[in-house]
C-alpha cells in the first residue's frame, strides 16, 4: 500500500504511461522502485514523474487519510470497480468521440482512489451520474430534487461532484429519500470543498462514499475538475445533466459519458432563460437523450421493472369517452343538439348518410355516450 | 362559383371521393349537377351527399360571406395554395405515418376555402404553424411570444388556429412585431369563435388572412378542429408546438405535419409541471425536433441567412482566456500561487517536467494569461 500511496502522489492521475506499465505486468512495488531510481524502462512516465519523484510522503498521506476515516484502495482491492473501469475505458480506446480527441490522454482509469465510507463497488453497481450547474435556478434545483428522489426511492445510487447548486441538491434529495450517494471530489479526501458542504460530505460518507483520485492535501483546481468528471461518468451506467448553460462544466461530464460509452441524458427546461441552453443543445445535436424524470432514466438504463413513461401518462391522463371517438362518431356526436335531436337532423348536421348515422348513434348508445328517448337522441350527461 | 359554393355546403370537406372526381377531370359544375341528379358515376360521393344534396344555399352562402368581407376561393383561383397542397397531400399518399393510418380519408386538400383578407398564397409562401394548448401557463405564453415575435421580425408568417392561449398569443405577438398571420378556423367565416377574439380576427384579416374550409354559419365542433389542424400543417413549411400537455389537441396538428411531410418541431419546457409533457414525448420519440427559438425554426426550414444557433451562442457566451486553455496549460496555470511562484514550484504543483512547464509558461505569457517579473510568474489580473 506504501508503493501505491507513493505512486498516487508522484504520478498525478490519470496517467496513461503508468497504466501501460501496469498492463504490461509490472506491479506497484516494481514501478515505484523504477520511478525512484529513474529506471530506463519508465518511458513517458519518466517525464511525468520528473518533478515529484523525490516527493515521498506515502506514510504521511496514509496517516492523513486515516485521520479523517479514509483509506486508499487500488486495483488489488475487492471494492475496486474494476468492471466499470474496464468497460468504460475499453470503450474509450475504440471510441472516436470529438471529446476524446481532445482528452485521449486522460481516458484511462485512476491508479488508486482515496475513499471515505463505502465499500465503493457495490455503491456504484446501480448508479447514475446527476450533475449540473452551480448557478442553478429555482427550477433547476426543483428538477434535481425530483429526479434524485425518484432514483433513490428505486435503489439507484446518485453519483455527483460536491459543488453547490445541482450537485448538492442531488445528494441532499437522494439522502433524504433514504438512498445512498457517491461524491467524487477534485481535491484531497481531507479537504472540504466547498467548505459549507462539510456536514453533507459527512452524511454521504455515512450512507455512501466520498472518493477522490488525489492525495491528501491536494487543492481543488480547475484541471482536476475536468479529470474528476471522467470518474463520475466511468463509475455510472449513465449521466444526466439537469441544468447547464452554454459553458457549464457539467457538459464536460456529459461528454465523458458519451466518450466512455455511457448513456448521456439531459433534462429540458424553459427556453425563456439561458439555464438549460447546454441541455437543449446536446439534445438537438443528438448527443443526449431527453429525459423528464427518474422513470425515463431508469428505462433508458434498462432497469428491470421500469415502467414505460408513455404508458404511465396514458393511465394518469385518461382519455374521456369523447376523446376516444373516431372521427365519424365524433361528427355524429357533435351534430346532436344540446337539447336533443332527431336522427334526420343529426345526419344533416354531420353530413353523413342517415343509415350510417343511425348505426353510429346505436353504437354510441351502447357505450353510454349517447342516450335515446323515443325518436330523440341526446348526449349523455357529464362526459 | 355558385357550383363550388353548393359543393362546399353539400360535401363537408375533406372529401376524398370529390377529390377523385376532380382529379378524373370532372369540373365543379358537372359534379354539382351530378350530385343534384344523383348521377350513377358519383360513387362514394353519393353517400357523402345523401343527407345534404337538396340543401342548396349557394347564393345565401356567398352573400353571407360577402356581408363580412369574405369570398370563396377554389383551385381555379390564382391565390389557391396549389403547390403547398400538392406537396403535402402528395407526400401523405405515399407516407405511412401512424397518424395517417387513422386519418387517411382526411388526407386530401379542401375543395374550396372561404377567406377574409389575403391573398392567401403569398401569405403562406414563407410560413410556420405555431400552435399549443388553450390552457397555457405563463411560461407557455412567454415562450410563444418570443417565438412568434422572432418569426415575424424575419418576415415569416405565423399560421395558427384562433383558440385562446398559445394560438391567440402567437397571432398577437406576430402582429405586434409587424408581421402578418393566418388564422385557420373550424367554423364559418361569419362566425367568431371564441367570441372574445373578434377584434383579433379583424386585425388578422387586415394584415393577413382568416380562412376556413366550412360554409357560413357552420358551428365550431370538435371533429372540425381535427380536420382544420391538417390545413395548418399543409399550408406551412413546418409546425411547432410551443406548449402541449399529454392530450393536447395541438399534438394532432403536429401529427398532421408529420404525416404531410412537413417539419415537426416542439419547444421544451419545465419538467416540474405537466404543461410540456406532450412536447417532450414527441421529442423523445424522435417525432419532433427540439427547438428553442425562432432561429432554430428558421434554420430547420432552410431559411437563407439563418444563423447557426450554436455559433450564435459561442459568440454570445464568449469563452474566457482560461476556458480556452488546454489541460496541460491549465495544470500550469492552476499551479501558480495567487501571490506568484517560481518555475520549480509550478512544475511540482502541476506534476509536469520543468522544461515543459517553462515552455507552457512562456506560451501563456504570450497570450497575456500569465505575467513574469524576474523569476516569479503570476496570473494576469482579471481573467
Amino acid at each position: 500500500m506504501r508503493d501505491w500511496a507513493y505512486l498516487n502522489r508522484v504520478v498525478e492521475g490519470p496517467s496513461r504511461p503508468l497504466q501501460q506499465l501496469l498492463a504490461a505486468g509490472r506491479d506497484a512495488s516494481e514501478i515505484a522502485h523504477g520511478v525512484r531510481s529513474r529506471a530506463s524502462w519508465l518511458g513517458e512516465l519518466a517525464g511525468q514523474t520528473a518533478a515529484r519523484a523525490t516527493w515521498d510522503r506515502a506514510e504521511e498521506d496514509l496517516a492523513a487519510a486515516a485521520a479523517v476515516g479514509a483509506r486508499l484502495i487500488t486495483p488489488e482491492c475487492a471494492e475496486w470497480p474494476r468492471e466499470e473501469f474496464d468497460v468504460a475505458f475499453g470503450f474509450a480506446a475504440t471510441g472516436r468521440s470529438e471529446h476524446l480527441r481532445s482528452y485521449q490522454d486522460d481516458a484511462v482509469p485512476p491508479h488508486a482512489l482515496w475513499v471515505r465510507g463505502g465499500p465503493l463497488r457495490p455503491a456504484v453497481a446501480q448508479s447514475v451520474g446527476v450533475v449540473g450547474t452551480r448557478a442553478a435556478t429555482r427550477y433547476g434545483l426543483e428538477a434535481t430534487r425530483q429526479i434524485a428522489t425518484g432514483l433513490a426511492s428505486h435503489q439507484w445510487t446518485v453519483v455527483s461532484g460536491g459543488a453547490l447548486g445541482v450537485d448538492t441538491v442531488a445528494h441532499e434529495a437522494a439522502l433524504g429519500a433514504g438512498g445512498l450517494t457517491v461524491a467524487v471530489a477534485a481535491c484531497g479526501i481531507d479537504r472540504t470543498y466547498p467548505a459549507r458542504n462539510a456536514a453533507l460530505f459527512d452524511r454521504i460518507a455515512g450512507q455512501g462514499v466520498c472518493v477522490t483520485e488525489y492525495p491528501p492535501g491536494t487543492p481543488p483546481q480547475r484541471h482536476r475538475f475536468l479529470t474528476r468528471n471522467r470518474l463520475v461518468a466511468a463509475l455510472t451506467a449513465g449521466t444526466v445533466i439537469v441544468e447547464a448553460a452554454w459553458r457549464s462544466g457539467a457538459l464536460n461530464t456529459l461528454s465523458w459519458a458519451e466518450g466512455l460509452g455511457r448513456v448521456a441524458m439531459a433534462v429540458p427546461g424553459p427556453i425563456t432563460g439561458a439555464g438549460s441552453l447546454g441541455c437543449h443543445e446536446r439534445i438537438k445535436e443528438g448527443r443526449a437523450q431527453l429525459v423528464t424524470g427518474s422513470d425515463d432514466i431508469r428505462a433508458l438504463l434498462g432497469a428491470a421493472g421500469a415502467l414505460d413513461v408513455a404508458e404511465q401518462y396514458e393511465l394518469a391522463f385518461a382519455a374521456t369517452p369523447v376523446q376516444s371517438l373516431t372521427r365519424n362518431e365524433l361528427r355524429v356526436f357533435d351534430a346532436i343538439d344540446p337539447t336533443g335531436s332527431v336522427a334526420q337532423d343529426i345526419a344533416l348536421g354531420a353530413g353523413l348518410p342517415l343509415p350510417l348515422t343511425v348505426h353510429l348513434l346505436l353504437e354510441l348508445t351502447k357505450r353510454g355516450v349517447v342516450t335515446r328517448e323515443g325518436t330523440v337522441w341526446s348526449r349523455a350527461d357529464r362526459l
